[in-house]
């Protein structure tokens, strides 16, 4: 095998323990004589499977009784489309954007109700401050995207939204630090960045909200009838369970989310630290809204761009290109980036400054 | 690993060649150093796994160029939703029910817009003779089930629909036989049964009929955006689609489609004549349109029912336990049983019926 360190923003990087684990297990499960992705989802094996999953879910984020936890297809673009059908109830909702995702799900959202943009930021760089934000009391609930992926932008706090129930889209950092989730009214993640592979969305939402569906939801897109029916109105990603499943078991092993949040501090701090003593690589993002798990960065002179891209491929750095929407360059360092890899990036990146 | 025979009706057996080419190449797909669940879908290696994976599924079925094929998330039963969303354009759309399967996708699509049930069989044993479907002139698509994986009813033709565009579920039995595609509008399949894990769903969608989408179908249901961005209006599951890739060049390698419902024949055959030779099992279904793929059957004193599945197990025959909604037993017997598995069934099944 190449010895690589691969940055994807997602599809990304697994532990490879977890890999490991699923490689040794993939022709038969516990002595099953099956490959999961054989079990009928209806099964003791497959339900075992689940259930495990769910509690090492409730166990990291130390989910409270009275929020169910789902496990859903359409990655969180669709769920942009099932939180309005879900929530809205005949009023409107409160959404702010920050960058690239949160905007998308605006625009997703508009197509079922009616929204209101309440903050804004501009350029993508910051979170704006949550005094200046224009709060509607009577809103269904507050969009929030507390990690924009394309962006690098983190929330460092949460506004104050009285009765309002908080939506927040964690797809690109839920399970890299603790979260007090009884702030939250809905939390939800596509699971290809810090969970395990597209495919499979997780939606952890307060019971008390299961009841604002609008009656044209179809069922597989209702969540108090996924949560019904244990995410089984419709066929799970059966797969993708049991491979998020592993990725808690390994984040449990590790000692859970704090010891991870450590980890993620470090691994943050070192690719700050080296860009900020340097006037070569650029991030522009304000400094208390950094995202650790996404650090978009410029190069002073763009004209270095592919050189840039291709030297880091030859020393096994991968999927370094920055989105289509933005350029430039982007390391994603979750979870399973180990330490190591973000230290030889920031070695590659010493190296390509002195001989440009 | 014990060894087993799977027959479940989905998620359900895949060939073992297959499961071992995904276990080599899980931490190190082709020498890339990453697993193909951790690759970014934009990215070559992954955009070159759906290239393949659809040049393989035309070269199966020869689907014309006229047809896009689409990888969605969803299964079938959300795809039940998006059918009408695409195709209604103001218009009503005739079903026929001949079984559990399409009976709920009446259900689904009547959330959406005006349906009409055109034929219905009672019991679910047999497909309503073709003379007696009250089609509609004017209806936007004909929606039909091919094969019920519940009920084991497959159609043995097609009815005539004048110039209304056949949509076909054939979700249990593609891939089983060829298929003259330019006779269907739309053919939909959930992975789970004959193509891969849970999670995936194929469309193959005529150009025409991409122009009826409502104006306010949410863009990751819409097929025409999703025709225009290779499946990629939201992060596909690439994990399935590899897997689906995988599947489709083992068909390829045996002989493609044709080879293999020469197979399915042989197998389906071994498992009837048994049932037809004794009366202590009972299948219902009307000689024409039995499944070659969903083999349904009864014994005839139901007290012994609990102890044939337990014998079975210990047979190492799994998952022959009937639908929740009838019953009985139900051996699923796709591409990837092979006729040993079949045999060993019917002789566990003699087996039983002698010491009972």
């Amino acid at each position: 095998m190449t010895s690589i360190y691969n940055f994807s923003a997602g599809p990304a990087v697994l532990p490879q323990a977890v890999l490991k684990r699923a490689q040794a297990e993939m022709l038969d499960w516990h002595g099953s004589g099956m490959s999961v992705m054989e079990m009928s989802h209806r099964g003791k094996d497959f339900l075992s499977i689940l259930a495990k999953a769910e509690a090492d879910f409730r166990a990291l984020l130390t989910i409270p009784d009275n929020y169910k936890v789902l496990f859903l297809q359409g990655g969180a673009v669709a769920e942009n489309v099932m939180i309005p059908m879900n929530l809205l109830n005949g009023k409107s909702a409160d959404y702010a954007i920050t960058g690239s995702w949160s905007k998308r799900s605006v625009k997703e959202a508009m197509a079922i109700g009616s929204i209101n943009v309440v903050a804004q930021s501009e350029p993508f760089t910051y979170v704006p401050d949550f005094a200046d934000w224009m709060l509607s009391e009577d809103a269904a609930y507050l969009h929030i995207c507390t990690n924009e992926t394309v962006n690098g932008v983190e929330f460092d706090g949460l506004p104050g939204a009285g009765g309002v129930p908080i939506v927040a889209d964690m797809s690109s950092h839920i399970l890299s630090k603790p979260v007090d989730v009884s702030k939250y009214g809905v939390i939800y993640a596509g699971a290809q960045k810090n969970i395990g592979p597209a495919g499979l969305c997780l939606v952890i939402v307060r019971d008390d909200l299961l009841e604002q569906a609008s009656a044209t939801t179809p069922c597989v897109f209702h969540w108090k009838q996924q949560a019904e029916n244990d995410s089984m109105v419709n066929t799970p990603p059966t797969y993708g369970i049991y491979m998020a499943g592993l990725v808690f078991e390994w984040l449990l092993e590790r000692g859970g989310v704090a010891v991870i949040e450590q980890e993620n501090i470090a691994k943050a701090a070192l690719i700050y630290n080296y860009i900020d003593s340097t006037d070569f690589y650029i991030n522009e993002v304000a400094e208390q809204n950094r995202s650790r798990m996404n650090v978009p960065f410029s190069l002073k002179d763009e004209v270095f761009n592919a050189a840039f891209l291709a030297d880091a491929e030859k020393h096994g750095l991968l999927q370094l290109k920055g989105h289509r929407s933005v350029g430039g360059m982007r390391a994603s360092i979750y979870n399973a980036m180990p330490l190591a890899g973000v230290q030889a990036l920031v070695d590659y990146m010493k190296l390509f400054e002195k001989s440009h």
